[in-house]
């Protein structure tokens, strides 16, 4: 569906589904509110998807890979290249994402949105938009044209996805040197100066930190993004991937399916994918706070709250599967554990 | 085992394992440290099994439950009667934490270490100490030697949990009024006055709140527990399911197991383990953060981190096994991962 269609279609949250969600979990055998966030999160899933769902369904994590023009300056601790390498060792299922999606029973879904290398494997959904970003600092990562055909990337795989069985979607994402337009990203929405957010990436020193933090902000100066258009943030200072994400956000919402966020580079294409279509921040449920400063800030702008603080700054998706399990866990509670009057229970203090 | 061969038996983490294992995680195919506390979680397993395990083995909760006298001060928004009925609960499946069990893949284990009805099931484990303890805020809550009985209960039923296979154990508590005479056992070994620590438990409004406090200030001005003799404090101030957890904690660490404790009681029942045994903490890993102030005090005065961030304040072992979870997937990290060598991977900046 193309970009217009799907905003078109995403609706509010169902208040009547989360009134009466919210009344049933009263009634649960539980002090009211004891089970914290994972009350708010069973609710929330009753407005997303329209009824109370017997179960979560299939778990799946949408990786999207992407290679950035910006690496030549120095911003990544890893040679470009690394990002065709993980490609293979997503799809043989020995890299971080791959152990931890076995672990909560998911499936991992690896998107080419475009990586320098050809890439060639019969698992890999192939969509490069083009062999890698444009370096930001010399002009924009790629064409409005393109920013489009990367967002609805995102959005065909996921309403393939959907349309396979995907009950909630963890997103993920690999790329060298992607924290650096992901923190653009978040400087320009969030109005926050780079030199206050920029991170340390995949492991950079100090000097190197600095120098990242300098390409960020003559990558925003070169080329003076619109704040208040996100497609021209995207295809100024983001990547093929990011927009990819961007556009998973905003498929998973249209089709009224959860989506779970990973750390900086998933919630920067979030923050995108809200200044599109502001109704989708319904649909969205951050998992982990990154150790890269920018999150933080990302989230609080999304409104989000992170629930688990495991100090992970690798993306694939590493913190967005655990926080899918969880996401699955509290629809379980909700339909799973008895009400007062089943259970016998005494309610009223003596 | 006896408490004081139990105590014993508890020795240090093997220094050697830790270094190989920390060796192996730098080598896997992430940036070293990208994962956060999940390194640091397979890094301390190694040193606590003496190996590197292949497998956590099975995941079981021990949850312990007791009556309070104090109840009848009206610190708890709930009767004293629903302990008995939650009991009832745990082992038809239907409680918060059967769910959430079920969602991991452990199993649940219920031990009656002071409950004040008679409790009769087959599947209970029931060993009360006395039918409930004592209003401490006119006395103690048991004699000396119920206090080391409560500590065995739990290393009895720990020790034959281990030898059918426990390989991770999660703490839970039921107990209504429970977390009064935690609030006073983590008050006086920290030395925090109550009013600064006490919490609203499964739900009190703002006048019996402070009712709570000065219940448990005056505890302590009654009893007069020693800090310096945890046992004293546990016979004064405590409980029976609080000492059964003491156990059940010191009995881990001593059988080379890790333990993941959940929230406010559990950890007040660490705090003492840790006062009897310092060497036990190595092997404890905590899991959410209660909503319960004196939690954190507690978990900082253990210098353990939480990383479940989801305003949880239910008890059962609802947070520590998910923790246990998490625990589980840091080792499948280290054990599925390939490193760089055998996944061709590069690791060089450009």
């Amino acid at each position: 569906m193309p970009l217009d269609e799907i905003v078109e279609k995403i609706k509010p949250l169902s208040e009547e589904l989360m009134t009466k969600a919210r009344e049933r979990q009263n009634n649960l055998i539980k002090p009211p509110g004891s089970l914290g966030l994972l009350e708010n999160f069973s609710i929330r899933l009753a407005g997303i998807k329209g009824e109370i769902p017997a179960e979560i369904g299939k778990k799946l994590v949408i990786l999207c890979a992407g290679d950035h023009g910006v690496v030549e300056e120095g911003v990544s601790a890893y040679p470009q290249k690394v990002t065709a390498q993980m490609l293979k060792n997503f799809v043989s299922g020995k890299a971080a994402i791959n152990v931890l999606a076995r672990q909560v029973g998911a499936e991992v879904l690896v998107v080419n949105a475009g990586v320098k290398e050809k890439i060639k494997h019969p698992i890999i959904i192939d969509r490069p938009v083009k062999s890698g970003a444009g370096n930001i600092v010399k002009g924009p990562a790629m064409s409005r044209q393109e920013a489009i055909r990367a967002i609805e990337i995102g959005i065909e795989v996921t309403e393939e996805a959907i349309k396979n069985g995907a009950g909630i979607i963890a997103t993920g994402d690999m790329g060298i040197g992607n924290t650096t337009p992901s923190t653009a990203i978040i400087s320009v929405l969030t109005e926050t100066p780079p030199n206050l957010i920029t991170g340390r990436g995949a492991g950079l020193d100090d000097s190197r930190l600095k120098k990242k933090a300098e390409v960020i902000k003559k990558a925003i100066e070169v080329n003076q993004p619109n704040k208040n258009d996100p497609i021209d943030v995207l295809a100024k200072i983001g990547g093929f991937e990011i927009g990819a994400l961007t556009g998973v956000v905003l498929a998973a919402a249209a089709h009224r399916i959860p989506v779970v966020i990973d750390g900086l580079i998933s919630t920067a294409a979030t923050l995108l994918a809200v200044e599109i279509a502001p109704l989708a921040c319904g649909y969205i449920f951050s998992s982990h706070l990154s150790e890269e400063p920018g999150h933080q800030i990302a989230l609080k702008k999304l409104g989000l709250e992170p629930y688990l603080l495991l100090k992970m700054r690798l993306g694939e998706g590493t913190g967005a599967v655990l926080g899918a399990f969880i996401i699955e866990a509290a629809l379980r509670i909700f339909n799973e554990m008895a009400t007062f009057e089943e259970a016998g229970v005494s309610r009223e203090a003596k």
